[in-house]
């Protein structure tokens, strides 16, 4: 990144890294930037006329595969704490945008951002947020047991169990060893990218329409950055079966909840987020 | 506004227009664009690189004064719709921005929006929606009982009772017939501009705390457009007494979201906001 | 009506008429003041003994067919208020009946009554409060999409989310151009009153037993003023298939909780619905 | 009671009764009914054309004095069940008011009420869902820790902890034995009506005051039934003080409930209430 | 029971007892301490190692039934009260445990252990208690539609709400006069027991699975205690259908929560359930 | 720990330890094990009869001084997890029990917990669970602003925000560097210890007093371990102060929870905490 000429100057970190060797690799950890977003076809419009850089993660250290469990989240995301850190002190950016499903390290990740006036973002919280503003209620679709377990934690610790119709599981876990399924998912996105039956796809328009017909859901989220190339194709089916509901991603949101901080000049409030040892202390805080 | 060269195109819609001779004009009703928009200054930077117009507001038939009353708000929402649907047809904007505190017309203008696709965003909504993201809890500062209670009931319909700490009241009524405190708002903020102490602007930081310290706030909004104004006050003021807590203000938070939702392409979901006869229906809603 | 004997004097008012000419007249608008209640043979009992007039309801400024959408909600709304308030002035009432399934124009026409100390009710309000005595939580037997989320607001509004188990859609419009299918819900109503079978009735009854065997509801509301002749229809059916629930519906409801505001001397709180410049203000509201 | 021929024949219960030697008799047991009733004086009106009885309440069994604690609510509360159970089966009655602050007896007794298909309805219960009528929140001015805490029992399991702003104590508690206050609010209630100063009136205005203006209260009940002397004099108070605020009190709304009931041919649902072994029965029930 | 060597010292009571001549008896009301509890080979290894008395419970006098009904419920609650008062006085007991399913007596009970500083359990409300530290949500299976409102009311006063995901109903009413199923849940048990198919053991399987997978339960309650057999069973069928949920029954949580209690030196707080005259008492109390 | 004689097989597990030279150190890091439990002379009886080890924590890779902020409680979180797969792995323990304040580690070393059916217990989730046994709702005094952000965090995570009045400030940071204030905690322990006035101390009883009689508590929790060592003495002042008023400590309550856990056999449900791929999955998951 050469000279600061754009408005918005962004740091795009993601949640980890895997080995040249891990037979587990969901997306490129090196090479051009655009290669390094899962999803770039998608969210590139939105990086229009950003000037954004890209990490591919911290290499991880709970093994050689992806995240679902809360030990792995808990690891990934103090893995990537130094990365957010580098990044805020090297006043090249004005925002951190967090990539990955499950937010790992999100609040901590703010914590430090709050210290250098920088807005970090994610993606579970940024749909949460926009999904709100759209619709009475919104559901998840995502993709398996632990994994749905970590956005249930989210959505709780974010405060949207009310607005919350329901996670609904797609049941397309993420590689790991000893469970010989690997590479599904990148299957089933080839699939429905050269316009064959995927049994994924089938599966998210099936429990999306159960969410809006069964569970209240106004709005459709994406749960795992896995399934985030799910989004244009179930936009589509939604709107031929007749259903007038928005399908958000998490990046796309993470970018434009980034570029209106960054525009406003906030990041999050000094109480919720409390400083080293803040100026002013509150004899009580309330719920 | 010439040709469209800008992603972003709106229209600023004004909450009312009062009549030249009116006794209780707090703004412009005419004039150039700039004047029209009450707090200018403070929204100039947010509408820098988007082609806008704006429009001083319907013609007030309640009565020649501003709105603060239950009857007067549902008058005013009614009376801007058909500029709603004026502005969505003539092909010339991507989004409509509210213009007013209390949110008049803004479920009505929203479901015309729907009809042609285009977003429609207004200050209160956009406020409490931006102030979840910042803080555990928000609290309101606001002019009068009457305009309280408004804003009480947009936490209400907006289902952000669980996040709204208090509505706090600096007690400084709009100008009405029969009661002989007309332009006192505009008087505060003079003062207030030239470094005069404001009562006003007293009344608002003493709440403010307040709210800080014994309702739990960790982000404050300004009800009615009318304050809209402190907010650069207010937030140096409590900056200097070292509480480090967002003050946001309802125009810059509309336009914002105005550009997200322009981003994103979405509006409101269709089952929120039906449109006359949707092709699909749903047997149940819930909560 | 001559002279004041009962203690009961009230004034009820239609949420708005149609034109001689329009072809989507669900009921009287002019002629002997029963003709111009939709459902007077359920309603009669409960306004024996008791002075009443009826409007037939302001004209219609939206167009010349029935309300369903939030646009039309409002205009109706506001196109009513002048008549509450010429009732209030009149001196001849002491309470206010607003008929209407949707409740248009409810909080500024309490807003007018408390200025004379006349309660003001109406039909959802009253339903939900009174369902609220009757059982743990209600489900409400409506109409269609646009008129769904009407209901779906007011529920909100009124702050009965956690007691809606529901709002069940048995998807019969109300008539509007652009769209074939006038007279239906008419239809309906004449098939059941001679013993026929209905298809309105059919699926109110599938709803509301839906409602309470999948959703929990005890006690059944109906939705739309149109919806109200469904009635006496639908607790008999349910009683036959052995559910003891209550069925509700607006008008009698609206009727009863005026006259139990009369007897108390109660319209609302002066705090919940202030006046133009209370005597006294409150530095806080709370949630 | 004579011939039928009022619309309402309504049994009053009294919560229990003293001896005649008891040192702790707060009203009369016996006598002409209207002495029976604490506070007649208020409530006659609302009596006026109605056929009514009142029972002095069973004898009270956990002791000779008044009730505050668990043990004496759930005593005098079975205690007056065969009396409910004796008044529904003469056939004399068509509502079935309880007397007293706490509600004792409630839900079984409305258990009871249902197998004769006869409404029962009581202090606390009717002035709760009256005062949600009314205004957003309501505090309960009551007279005693131990009476209080039965109030927030009746608080969470009638489901108004979202409407309840607050319980207000005076700290006039009921005399007991082992106490040396006997008489304490009769004394207080004389000096009232006298027109000399009562500490107990005095102290309700502050509570009442303090619930308005701190913890956001728009209507004021009264919770111990020897609270209820209070009403006109707390009314007239808050008046004179410039607060436009209902004050409520337990006689008057559980008669009115009853005569809601009455006129509505129902009194509760017979899925909140089943039947002994009901026709129907629900696989779940939901919260 | 001899010489206090246990850390434990304490005294179950169950809910009532029948007479010698009852055709309703579910267990035994006389014999060995091990006979009269209910489900007494599944509790036994809870009791290991601690000192305890049982009592069969004070005769019913609501008649010679078993409880379902308010009514019931209310007059047995009553009844044990003196024998939760003798248990305390005798100064042998440092815990109370309340057996029976619908709680009855819970608070009264409390508040006399109160004032001997001893705690008091009971099954359900040790049941929801545990079951929040285990999962997110809970559902309850229960006996019958009767008992089933019970329960809900339990759940209602001790604020799990939010917690308890539904009640479901395997429909085996206890026995009562004049309905012709005596025994049916005793022949159940046994032919569970005998290894036989048992269509209440089958119908809670298939209630707790609904339960499970439409109403987000991840922990089991048992409602009533006749009821309480199944949960050895029901566990077995649930772990071999996949589903790794715990099942909880009442007696051992009343149990381990006393054992907590005593350990800790606790049973409940002076606020929540006050002595007679406190020494201190607050102005206010919030929800 | 030689042979397993007795019921319960514990291993106690810091939250960290810091270096020999650590100017920062509130406890002992190594020594006799007694020596490295916070408050070992409280927690003594607890163990007693328990066969249990303690690991002094794992080395703090944050920095050499005590954990406040998201990002040193996320990072000691990750670093106690090998701890506890360790202790899980040895098969010589039954439960293992978290010690610190701020529950680092909690949700993932829980799930570890379950590969092992072995319950995993900690400090602030049992005082909540336990609180919500014994009153209507509870605060929480704690140490500093950073810590009551961790502790809120907690609360909303564990779903207690109904039930937990406040958050009270004693305003006594940890020592860190860059801030000279080591050790004041240690020293005003001291100070109690020694019967000297404590500013701490103080404060906590005046916070504790006003959460009681201001914010509805009925019970009092203690966040950070370092503030324990109140409980005796806070115990002791409410008490001389007339409040009949619980104040919990952490490692209790999370030792007594355990030997429950350990007593029924269950730790947390599989739905809940899911193992990595579980045998069955449920499409939905709701709030």
């Amino acid at each position: 990144m050469s000279q600061a000429t754009s408005k918005y100057r962004f740091h795009l970190i993601n949640a980890f890294s895997l080995s040249e060797s891990s037979s587990f690799r969901l997306r490129s950890f090196a090479g051009p930037k655009e290669s390094i977003i899962y999803n770039y076809q998608d969210v590139a419009p939105f990086l229009d006329g950003i000037e954004w850089d890209v990490h591919p993660g911290a290499p991880a250290s709970h093994g050689d595969w992806p995240v679902e469990k809360q030990e792995e989240f808990a690891s990934v995301g103090v893995n990537r704490l130094p990365l957010v850190r580098e990044a805020c002190r090297s006043g090249k950016y004005n925002a951190i945008v967090l990539l990955g499903g499950g937010d790992p390290g999100f609040w901590p990740a703010r914590e430090i951002g709050r210290e250098y006036d920088i807005p970090v973002t994610t993606a579970a919280h940024s749909q949460m947020h926009i999904a709100g503003m759209l619709g009475n209620k919104f559901s998840i679709v995502d993709i398996s047991e632990t994994h749905n377990m970590q956005m249930y934690n989210l959505v709780v610790q974010y405060r949207f169990t009310d607005k919350c119709a329901s996670i609904r599981n797609v049941n397309y876990p993420l590689p790991r060893p000893r469970h010989d399924d690997p590479g599904s998912i990148e299957a089933e996105k080839e699939k429905a990218s050269r316009g064959e039956p995927s049994g994924m796809l089938e599966a998210a328009e099936r429990e999306a329409i159960a969410a809006i017909e069964e569970d209240g859901a106004e709005v459709i989220l994406l749960g795992c950055s896995a399934a985030f190339w799910l989004q244009p194709f179930l936009q589509r089916r939604l709107a031929a079966a007749g259903w007038d509901v928005p399908v958000l991603e998490g990046f796309r949101c993470a970018i434009e909840l980034a570029k209106l901080f960054v525009d406003l000049g906030v990041g999050s409030s000094g109480l919720m987020i409390p400083s080293e040892r803040p100026v002013r202390w509150r004899r009580k805080k309330t719920f």
